[in-house]
């Protein structure tokens, strides 16, 4: 075992303090990760005030976490001492239901997948994430950050990258096709660079014409705000493709007027709220709502690759750990431009 | 004008009785069609007793007809007298839109389609359906019944067949797919047929297993009680399509934990009261919701072609028109196998 400064929440609602866990040995296949940054992630928050149910304590959030690899098992074939790598979501799952098979493990349905932080790995153990100094982690749930993305700007493309990378993809975002993102947080400004990288034309809805000059650097061809009723009217039957990355009640069926013929929304934020859907609401069209949940690890590296190809990655505020608490109530309060890392070497 | 006699609903809940309306002279485009057999769609009584709002009346029903040319207008190209035809829900449509022009006439937005009843035609004259003797309609709103499709079994395809024959192609039913059918009515029973006529595996979910032989005959691999708790549990993500034919309130997120990842439930009736799905329910797994309306003009020939081929038409009960109004009445509770159809020599 290895003793590691981290910073974990002791309880629920209780703020993040500087303490130390155990990390298991290097086993047969795994890798330890010096971390060097760690995202700060909304679903960090839910999971750590409990919104979407109980939690285990101590809990140490982050799964955005890059790297650089300090040590390699006896067999481990895909990384060496000193490439700089990345983790995400999951370090394991079961391998071998259909859904593993296919590189989906988000969608694991052999006991689900083992999540970076707030779950139970293999051996039993609470699982704990990236606001720490290292962490241990079987190599195939580890990617690689490709050359010409710095670490600090790749972490939150572990999760917020993926996130909206995904969905993007599986709907076929791409010339010719109209994406409207719902948000521009720390999801919604990669799903703006990643829709504008795919060729899709791309559309901000967000609450205010406050961050429109963001959005439109960031890629997005309009902007429009939510908060004026004049976008519902003006906007009706638009988008192929409406990535709501906010979790929060919306009025979905206004939402849904604005898709074209076959066209999709897709969230990917989870309220903590109970939100019903009238289903009168997507009739006609053949219009549709889904949702999707990161995206596997083979599509997480294949994310990477695009970005680092695209010559961009994530829009940071970097902070010392000491300052986590404090980004809590600023992402809470959607005061962030657009991401919070966490420098590790503060903790 | 040609005043011909048909059966009508003189205001909303009154039963149906026999009257004389007049169809438009032959123009143009137009053929003119004796009609033989009139299907009685469900949807004709929730238009009829205004179950989804206010309707125009007199009405009269039916837009499952089959009957031979008797006239064609001087433009006329593809049609001739004596053809065997068909016409369903549309009798015009804008034809310049984005959907008319990729052949989906039913969702055009060019202020249309002009429905073959209860609709406002493009002279500005209420729609009449085909509980009649003959209907007027522009040639390019009429498909052709092929040899082998007698016109009595044939007309209920221009609905219900259609209404189930496009999702079950748009969402890839066919080998390798796992479907499941919602409902064994007039529309269940011709998604049975159609869907193992597409090669995909078949389950019927039914209340009860009161027509288990019939599905079974009809093409259905397997069949379900929905009363019966153990069968949410048993097939808990086991399909990529579920066919909702049913228009009345489900409980929908247990249907939808039926799917596998990445399926769909599509929905082809719409239930007259609000129904509000918990958006928390499709969350997981990649799985939407949508719905499907009939389907367009080529796609309709598309399918009375292939039930041609695989030599079925709808499962129907022949009926005199005196007996529409107790027909309804069994409609609505489910007392029919599967469709009814009016042999319109009797009015």
């Amino acid at each position: 075992m290895t003793t590691v400064a981290a910073y974990a929440a002791p309880a629920a609602k209780a703020p993040l303090e500087r303490t130390t866990i155990e990390r298991r040995p290097v086993g047969e296949a795994d890798v330890l990760i010096d971390i060097k940054f760690a995202g700060i992630c909304h679903s960090d928050i839910h999971q750590a005030r409990e919104g979407w149910g109980p939690a285990a304590f101590p809990m140490v959030p982050g799964h955005e976490i890059a790297g650089v690899v300090s040590e390699v098992g006896p067999g481990v074939t895909e990384f060496q001492v000193g490439d700089r790598v990345g983790v995400g979501c999951m370090v394991d799952s079961c391998r071998e239901c259909d859904n593993c098979k296919d590189g989906l493990e988000q969608f694991c349905t052999g006991g689900g997948p083992v999540w970076t932080y707030n779950s139970t790995g293999k051996d039993g153990r609470p699982t704990l994430g990236g606001y720490a100094e290292k962490i241990v982690v079987d190599e195939k749930y580890v990617v690689r950050v490709p050359d010409g993305l710095s670490l600090d700007e790749a972490a939150p493309l572990l999760c917020a990258g993926i996130t909206t990378y995904s969905p993007l993809k599986h709907w076929n975002a791409g010339p010719g096709k109209k994406v409207a993102v719902v948000g521009l947080g720390g999801l919604g400004h990669m799903g703006v660079k990643i829709a504008h990288a795919l060729g899709a034309e791309v559309t901000v809805l967000s609450q205010s014409l406050r961050k429109k000059d963001d959005g439109l650097k960031l890629g997005a061809d309009h902007y429009y705000a939510t908060a004026d009723p004049e976008t519902f009217t003006s906007l009706k039957g638009t988008f192929d493709i409406i990535l709501n990355t906010v979790s929060a009640p919306l009025d979905f069926p206004a939402y849904l007027s604005l898709l074209r013929r076959d066209g999709a929304m897709v969230n990917v934020g989870l309220p903590e709220e109970a939100v019903d859907i009238p289903l009168r609401s997507f009739f006609g069209g053949r219009r549709s709502i889904s949702s999707s949940n990161i995206g596997g690890i083979q599509e997480t590296q294949e994310m990477l690759d695009f970005c680092a190809a695209h010559g961009f990655g994530a829009e940071i505020e970097l902070i010392a750990a000491d300052r986590i608490n404090e980004a809590y109530e600023r992402v809470v309060a959607s005061d962030v431009r657009y991401r919070f890392v966490i420098d590790t070497s503060t903790i």
